[in-house]
């Protein structure tokens, strides 16, 4: 059974309050495992590296078999379905085109003073892609980490993916293919992200590592932070629909199993002014969950964090929508436009009805890496900025010294530092 | 003694690399520590936070006195030289006009089959910014932590500052004050920054926390990543000077003392392919290090840190200084913009010998927390979009799900996601 909540009822707000606190991952303490392996990899490099993947991979490699070759890519590329390649190809168009409008722009200007100022924006030198194995390893999250990189011009992107037992999806292999991709390792987990940011004898380091992984791998970027770059910390999926009595029941159905199937922490919200479509919606759901592949997933998530919230209006759902500052936002109103406008915190918006959000999980062109768990509130979508950097420009000559010069002497005089007022002052022959 | 190194010597690559991996810092272990003060203070709260202030900080306070007044802070402006208070509004302006240029554009287009595709930009709600106390607390930095934040449009913006044994630089208030944040809390260290995270009965929670702090400031920011936002973990400061025959020496001596004059750890970088510009700089170091009020701080820092790279040329010198990532980057040459324009890793760059780090840090505009200790090489200078998220925004028609639906229906199924194919195919009758 969903979590029902309902705004008219007197205690919404603290019912609220526990909904939007409420843990969808039990947060084991792996915290000093993934740091012993992470120190182990940096201090002993490849042979900690073969360690820990024979130990949790159930693999065993050398330093020549770490990387997958450019056979092997070729290989698995070719044995995947063409139908699925073209399929993977119209979507790294479509992504590629939408990040492209991403691209920065650099900044000049000269002030009324003739202050030079300004920035320039570059890529990083080397990112690296970590990509889960098993079966959450998605060609679609390769080209959304991929396209991004090489749209901000990245001239070396590695990828990591562990392949447990020796598995790898060849798909995974076809995507990195079709954006350029060939550096790959068959690493994973806590080692992969050492490798990356500390580089081993086989592995060079990077200087940003993006990507979801599971605990172990959260907890790993959370260890480099600081010595590589990384995206954000990624934990279980959201959806939430918004819906008025235009939506339709069984769409909406279908769109909370499609958010339901991913994880069984995976979390579908209804947030509806139409209490006859709430019900319509349950009815859906579990009627489509009896044919669905993967019910056994979907059920559990649905049963233990599905939500059907109910509001008076949806001018009194804004609030809660953005309290919730969903990963995926449907909107599916009279007026979904709108109301899309009034939004302040979601990772992507899907507007109308034909927007499932399968499809930008997919060939929408938007990325489909975004902030889960409600960092919506402060992060956004994987983008073309994650990859570059930003350097300052600051030009005086003597007449821009001359005006500035003195307050920047009083201001370190101010703060006790006396050898930041002396630098200017010996160019203006002050003292 | 500074550590020399000459590109002409055969064991300089060795050198160079044992040089870029020095470590400034003594890494103290405590992790442990700060995630205890961050777990009690969202536990108890108001009670865990005053409590670690009489610990820490040997103030007693009480849920009516973390906040310091409106009035206190006005004054505290009052009492300031108004020489200060005008150099401060000048520095308040000029970041400001330079920050307004980083507001970033909603972008919403059309493509070729009607799909309507875009984001939006929008500021944090709330955002915190760490100020530290003591000797370290220079209302400089304020603006430069406050000004973006304001651009950007966040509501709310909340300084905490501890007050050791109850002392509070009463500039650092007027410069809260000029620009206009009237939420400062006399608190600091993890259990601020656990104040902010997690909220208390009397400070509310922020969705971004920004601005350094000490070791256990840096710990407890990397534990709350993810529950908010942060902009990075800062460490040591260093400056790096490119410099050729047309250098002075004295103005380049006086930068690095500057720099020096910060912490014993700060590090301070000639790189030059002139000799006698190097030995002179050493020498005109020497000499102002005898007069300089810090120079108990500053010594140190130079003869442990400080260091001075021989190069043939200065085309030798632009990889080693894209390997060095400086923070702050001063070119002194006879082309310093050609050489400015070919560096690819700098936190900021201070172009020609009238733009001493110093006009940067005050008066120039741009900001001055900027990455540190190698990290220019993936993160950026504070700026607006530090305190803004982007929603991507996904909008398809009847027409555009027919056109994009079957591709989408592939992947799902070839990555076993039979209800995000479902989603797809119930829309167009298809299934």
């Amino acid at each position: 059974m969903p979590i029902r909540l309902d705004h008219r009822s007197p205690d919404f707000a603290e019912h609220f309050a526990a909904f939007l606190s409420m843990k969808r991952e039990v947060s084991r303490d792996i915290d000093a495992a993934a740091r012993a392996i992470v120190d182990d990899v940096a201090a002993r490099g490849d042979t900690a590296l073969i360690e820990a993947t024979a130990k949790y991979d159930r693999l065993t490699l050398t330093a020549e078999t770490l990387r997958v070759s450019v056979e092997e890519i070729a290989a698995a590329t070719a044995a995947c379905d063409p139908k699925t390649v073209d399929a993977l190809k119209l979507a790294r168009d479509r992504i590629e085109t939408y990040h492209r409008r991403q691209l920065p722009k650099d900044e000049r200007f000269t002030d009324a003073l003739g202050v030079e100022l300004g920035w320039r924006w570059s890529a990083v030198d080397a990112a690296g892609l970590y990509v889960p194995g098993g079966t959450a390893a998605y060609p679609s999250s390769v080209l959304m980490d991929a396209v991004p990189a090489k749209v901000a011009g990245v001239a070396r992107v590695v990828m990591v993916v562990p392949s447990p037992d020796g598995k790898l999806n060849p798909l995974v292999l076809a995507a990195a293919s079709l954006t350029g991709i060939t550096e790959v390792y068959r690493v994973g987990g806590a080692q992969a992200v050492a490798a990356l940011a500390y580089g081993t004898a086989t592995i060079k380091p990077v200087a940003k590592i993006v990507g979801p992984g599971n605990a172990y791998v959260a907890a790993a970027k959370r260890i480099v932070f600081g010595k590589v770059g990384i995206d954000m910390i990624a934990g279980p999926s959201e959806v939430l629909v918004m819906a008025d009595h235009t939506g339709n029941a069984d769409w909406i159905a279908a769109d909370l199993l499609a958010q339901a199937e991913h994880d069984v922490n995976a979390q579908s919200i209804l947030l509806t002014d139409d209490e006859e479509l709430a019900a319509n919606v349950e009815r859906s759901i579990e009627s489509q969950l009896s044919t669905l592949p993967r019910a056994a997933i979907a059920r559990p998530s649905w049963n233990d964090f599905g939500a059907i919230i109910l509001v008076q209006s949806m001018e009194e759902a804004l609030p809660l929508a953005d309290a919730i500052a969903a990963e995926h936002l449907e909107i599916m109103t009279a007026d979904s436009e709108a109301l899309a406008a009034r939004v302040r915190n979601a990772g992507a918006i899907f507007i109308g009805p034909h927007t499932p959000e399968a499809i930008g999980d997919y060939v929408g062109g938007s990325n489909h890496v975004l902030p889960t768990a409600r960092s919506a509130r402060f992060s956004s979508a994987l983008g073309v900025l994650d990859f570059m950097k930003r350097t300052s420009i600051l030009k005086c000559g003597p007449d821009q010294l001359r005006a500035l010069g003195p307050a920047a002497m009083t201001l370190g005089v101010a703060e006790g530092l006396d050898a930041h007022a002396r630098s200017v002052g010996l160019r203006l022959n002050l003292r």
